[in-house]
């Protein structure tokens, strides 16, 4: 039995959930796993709730005993949301994945957050309705939420804020909450629900959304080129976004991350920066917008335009492009990915991402670059050793250089991995004196310190 | 002087601001006033802060002395935001009316929160972009912030939740915070700019804001049309929005608000159910929208149908819908317009609208309907007098019951309008639990309930 929970906590928990809550030291050290280059950190015990009810009972039984409690969906996060730094529970939604109801006349449906994104859409296959929100990662719908996942579509449909009508969350001591409504807006009372998003899990644990869905547009494109230049490509992307042309996906991918895609993934394309897209609408639309991006991407440059109509082609093209993270690791062999997470304002793209590729060079980095840069976000992928000190060392100067560029030109040091473990140092950097405020709300919310401790707030 | 300002307050803030804190009975009044059936309610002085550093100054004179202070915009709030019910300080953002900057290639914009959204609007005309939330109402930035406003075209580019990226504001002990960034999105941190949304200045006073701006349409056109009942303009609504026509605007009349347009504006309209309707895009585009719509609307038996498509003429007619406070109140002269705010998931719309329509007759009430049907809001605008005290009392039971309908169908009592001093019986129904956790973050920014006491909560 772990020294840091306590015998009480443990047998308590014991009872209530019999063999659902797990001490094996395999069960542990799976749920100490992350993507990146964080040591594991195992929990004390993994529990496998059933219902809110037990959620809330496990953080009653946790808020008595002082024991830590940290939610666990598809372990997809790239910051280490999930993992219990301090110990203490990890809190297991995969026994708590069911879609509970569609409302195909109101467009929203209701789910448990262990459900994952593409489950949830093979689901509402039969509907002509899908869940917009695609952070690459069959990342499960609380994670997302917690983390405020966005992704390759959120230039059009919105990031996870956007299409998350209503939760339900259990309080740090216990109490159940729900928020929001299933009307498309309310003026009533602070907005909980928007509060909970992007928390990553230190304010309250999500137990269940609401989210909006989209219909399936008539008409679907995607297609690739190519630039002469990163600074061709980017200065497309700005000018796409000024234009108002409607794209649906417009991602980036720098020459070393063609690179990575040839090697991973066999796709044998010229290694030059390319632009993947995507356009929805009615057929006419689609040609329209596809025609209006023709245009302005010529003016850049363009060459090599490939379009993919057919469904199974434009699924091969974007499981290419969402293997982004395994295909910077594929440049280096058994190393680990570094990943960063840039968001500026849409004009100054072009500046940010020149900074960054030329940098990386200059810090004897080997990096790709990939991004959703219609919402101006893009991710640097550092290839590093974690047993390799100083490469380490440049990793983390590189990185922190690139987040005060990042806060320079206005924009964000994650548009959307957010904080976890890996960017408490810029906090202050980037919030300022708005950060005594959320610890304000932190301290009002959980006293006790319980909920996912060690996560988005430095240490005071 | 006021006897609940401390003598010691008002020598502060009268050294501080000089003849920018006024406290004539004139000022006061006029400070007291509001659109609905609430009595004249005077602060006990007004203050005109020019600077966010005097705002500091001033809550921080407020804070010391436990001087309640009250935010001031365009006094067009519906429940009462913007009186001082406990009396203190009015303060008046007149004289910070600025528009700061315009980013066009970030299409973004930075403002004061006096300014007035039609006054923006006016000046980003050089620009191409435009300021998409239109509540009607000239209303402050700062106003429709705090109160999380919509209106006419939330249906296509969000309310104002989606259109603020960054704020900065003062809060209950005078420091000064900026939450969000340019950027279109981030992951950093509690969401502090979406608590602020909505909170009628109870946890901060919005010193600044910055504005998504979206692009001029390349066409648009305006059109009415009229339905043979109130259910088939309902149903006409819903199934254009479930098959995913982006709608620009998409207002309801029922026959008695076409009515007082007549009366109030003139406008020779037949007394049937009207659906007001704007279209967005390419010329192509909003052809194809337009017949789309047609095809719809046929179906439920439209006929009538009007286009508007020179601005003059477009603009006529969101000017006369703009009027429908004024119209309704000319329906029984000399009375006054207690407004209602429901909002439904958009299938129960037809159901909710029927029932209010209904009850509003059963109830001997004298009653227009009107709204943002595309997101499932409406409002039933009720002539009352507010000295016959059998009437306002139907009145009471009317709204009351027509919030009780809209939760039962899983809606909100307030689509757009928030609680102010109207609607806080409604709070616990609304949001059960979760008021407790409000309450706990209002104790935890505002501890000494200075900032704008007696709304949005209710008593303890």
């Amino acid at each position: 039995m772990p020294d840091t929970l306590h015998t009480n906590a443990l047998s308590r928990l014991t009872a209530l959930l019999g063999d659902r809550l797990v001490t094996s030291d395999a069960d542990r050290r799976l749920h100490g796993q992350n993507e990146t280059y964080y040591p594991n950190t195992p929990p004390d015990a993994v529990a496998y709730p059933e219902t809110t009810a037990e959620v809330s009972e496990i953080v009653k039984i946790c808020a008595d005993t002082g024991t830590p409690v940290t939610p666990y969906g598809a372990a997809s996060s790239l910051e280490g949301q999930h993992l219990a730094v301090q110990g203490g529970i990890s809190l297991d939604f995969a026994r708590m994945n069911r879609l509970l109801s569609v409302s195909p006349e109101d467009l929203l449906c209701t789910a448990q957050p262990g459900l994952t994104r593409k489950r949830l859409n093979e689901d509402l296959r039969d509907t002509g309705l899908f869940f917009s929100v695609d952070p690459g990662a069959d990342a499960s719908l609380g994670g997302m939420a917690a983390t405020r996942a966005s992704g390759t579509t959120a230039v059009r449909y919105g990031t996870i804020r956007e299409n998350i009508l209503a939760l339900e969350a259990v309080m740090a001591d216990g109490t159940i909450v729900r928020t929001g409504s299933e009307a498309r807006k309310s003026a009533t009372g602070y907005d909980l629900t928007h509060l909970l998003i992007g928390s990553e899990g230190t304010l309250g644990i999500i137990t269940e959304l609401t989210l909006r869905l989209h219909g399936l547009p008539e008409a679907t494109a995607a297609a690739t080129c190519r630039f002469p230049s990163i600074e061709d490509a980017v200065n497309c992307v700005i000018l796409t976004i000024q234009s108002g042309l409607p794209m649906a996906r417009i991602e980036l991918l720098d020459h070393m991350m063609v690179r990575g895609f040839n090697r991973y993934a066999q796709a044998d394309l010229p290694e030059e920066p390319h632009l993947f897209l995507e356009f929805h609408g009615s057929a006419a639309g689609v040609a329209e917008q596809s025609a209006a991006f023709r245009e302005i991407a010529a003016d850049f440059g363009a060459s090599g335009w490939k379009e993919a109509v057919k469904a199974e082609d434009r699924n091969a093209l974007w499981a290419m492009r969402h293997s982004a993270h395994y295909a910077s690791a594929a440049l280096g062999e058994g190393r680990h990915i570094w990943p960063t997470d840039t968001c500026v304002p849409i004009s100054k793209l072009a500046e940010a991402v020149t900074w960054a590729q030329t940098r990386a060079v200059e810090y004897g980095l080997t990096a790709t670059i990939v991004g959703h840069v219609g919402d101006g976000n893009f991710h640097v992928g550092l290839s590093v050793d974690p047993e390799d000190a100083a490469e380490m060392a440049r990793a983390h100067d590189y990185t922190h250089a690139l987040g005060e560029m990042a806060l320079k030109l206005r924009g964000t040091v994650s548009g959307e991995h957010g904080i976890g473990i890996g960017k408490q140092d810029f906090m202050v950097r980037e919030h300022g004196s708005a950060v005594a405020v959320m610890r304000a709300i932190k301290q009002a919310l959980d006293p006790a310190g319980i909920l996912n401790p060690g996560k988005l707030l430095p240490p005071a």
